[in-house]
């Protein structure tokens, strides 16, 4: 019997660089757990993607900025600005760099309103080498380490909670479990009758599905330490802003080829590679694809509005 | 015998109020006077506008922001991030209220970069009551004026400037003009020869086009200052964000409707009238539209990416 998987899945909003060209957009991604959602940077035209591709902004519960290049975060002001015209009421969490809430305070200042809504940043430490959870809830848990840019700059790691474990009512048993005896099982105890009726959990219950692991990184140097930090991911998207012939571009401005995203993936032994961030100077992927898959086979092209689910 | 008039239009890249939706974009004009190109507001978006209508950024020469809500503003970081990607080394002179400035710096900071062309920032005053030169070059004189909205808010007057009269080579006359002789009398000066031959300037030209007038104005209430601001303008754009129906909606929004943009347009007896900075809530415009020319027949609706002579 297969386990019930929740879902969990990245919408791809944004797929280019800083350019935006060839009809795509600059970075974000819409990260579903179990119908929570995520919204992973946030560049310009970012509230336009999310209804074009009919997603409900106000479901967003946390925003996670990588870093302050205006590609990832140029869209947010706007979408707070959204929110808060379609009513919001509900809070908002910000992860991001300490610049960032400056940046939203002076241009909410400026139009001389206020936001009805709570929002609440959280500024990520430049410091650490090792993985820091930035953030926690009954879905994910939300690590953040450093890669390498021309400025700080963070991957995030989210990983599923442990689920309780599920019922199974046609197991079959002695006599019928009660409804109040269910919790107890799912959290992995027997129950014991007074009259010494036993029901394991075991027997009317099985174990959750293991918690996935979806790792984001962009922008960034390809990194030994990124391999680790994200070792066994379900998923691992890294970005491709260049293929091979721009190797030494990508050197130069801080970003990885194709090939070198998929060597992270190979050598952090993730189970799929997507890429994307690509440069405004290519109008096709297959070579970014082919590139990337001589190494690591299970890459694939993010595409906007594509959802891909993690395994 | 027609004057000849150089280029003067305005291209809609955004007709929207704050929130996108219906296709429609935040507010964004492209202006182009003699093909000398002027940016009026830059909604979120507005550089992929340019570049889905084919416009070319690195033109634009002058940036005028008319207040600071920001789908009047949102795009411009985003815009001239792009224009520094793209090697622009042109200065770009940006034409906005006060708080714009810190507002571009402090993102242009955080990215830890420099801009490599100049960019110079002229303050809008908020103080006036009366029609202000804001900018003037070869092609065109700027005056801006107070509209009434939430915060400080300013409409444009864009005027062409006086053009020499023209030459008319086909006009005859008892002996041919040399070419070292045209620009006295395209000056308006007679010339005379040392022979005594006399070519007058009435002769050989004519009289430039009148200056023509784009007023934009947007957002704010119907004001019966702005009909003279604007008094004779060959084209008014004036915001039309709502239809009767919301009048009341308008008036607490500090905006106008459809038929009070009309009612404007009517006693400045300008030529023309342009409508849009629609709201969210109108899928279609015809009822805008129909209220509007009850009053004002030459209404025109703005659209995305058409391009309006301005006669």
């Amino acid at each position: 019997m297969s386990a019930h998987f929740p879902k969990f899945s990245t919408t791809i909003l944004g797929s280019n660089s800083a350019l935006p060209a060839n009809g795509r957009h600059p970075t974000a991604q819409l990260l579903n757990v179990n119908n929570h959602y995520y919204l992973i940077d946030c560049g310009e035209g970012t509230q336009m993607q999310l209804r074009r591709y009919g997603m409900k902004m106000q479901r967003i519960e946390v925003v996670f900025i990588s870093h302050m290049h205006g590609d990832h975060y140029f869209g947010l002001v706007g979408l707070l600005n959204s929110m808060h015209l379609l009513g919001r009421t509900r809070p908002l969490k910000i992860i991001a760099p300490a610049a960032l809430e400056e940046i939203v305070r002076i241009q909410l200042d400026a139009a001389g309103g206020r936001i009805q809504y709570p929002i609440e940043f959280v500024v990520l430490d430049i410091a650490p080498q090792e993985k820091q959870r930035v953030y926690e809830d009954a879905q994910i848990k939300v690590n953040a380490f450093l890669l390498k840019h021309r400025i700080p700059c963070h991957g995030f790691l989210f990983t599923e909670q442990e689920r309780e474990r599920s019922y199974l009512p046609d197991k079959g048993g002695p006599a019928g479990v009660k409804l109040q005896e269910i919790p107890k099982l799912k959290a992995g105890e027997d129950v014991q009758r007074p009259d010494g009726t036993v029901f394991r959990s075991k027997d009317y219950t099985e174990a959750p599905a293991p918690p996935r692991t979806y790792a984001y990184c962009t922008d960034t140097l390809p990194l030994e330490v990124t391999s680790e930090m994200v070792a066994g991911a379900n998923c691992l998207y890294h970005e491709a802003t260049f293929i091979e012939a721009e190797r030494k571009r990508a050197k130069e401005t801080f970003h990885s080829t194709a090939q070198q995203a998929a060597e992270v993936a190979q050598k952090a032994e993730v189970k799929e590679l997507l890429i994307g961030h690509y440069s405004a100077r290519y109008s096709e992927l297959e070579v970014h694809l082919t590139e990337a898959r001589s190494i690591f086979p299970k890459t694939y092209l993010t595409e906007e509005g594509a959802e891909f689910e993690i395994k």
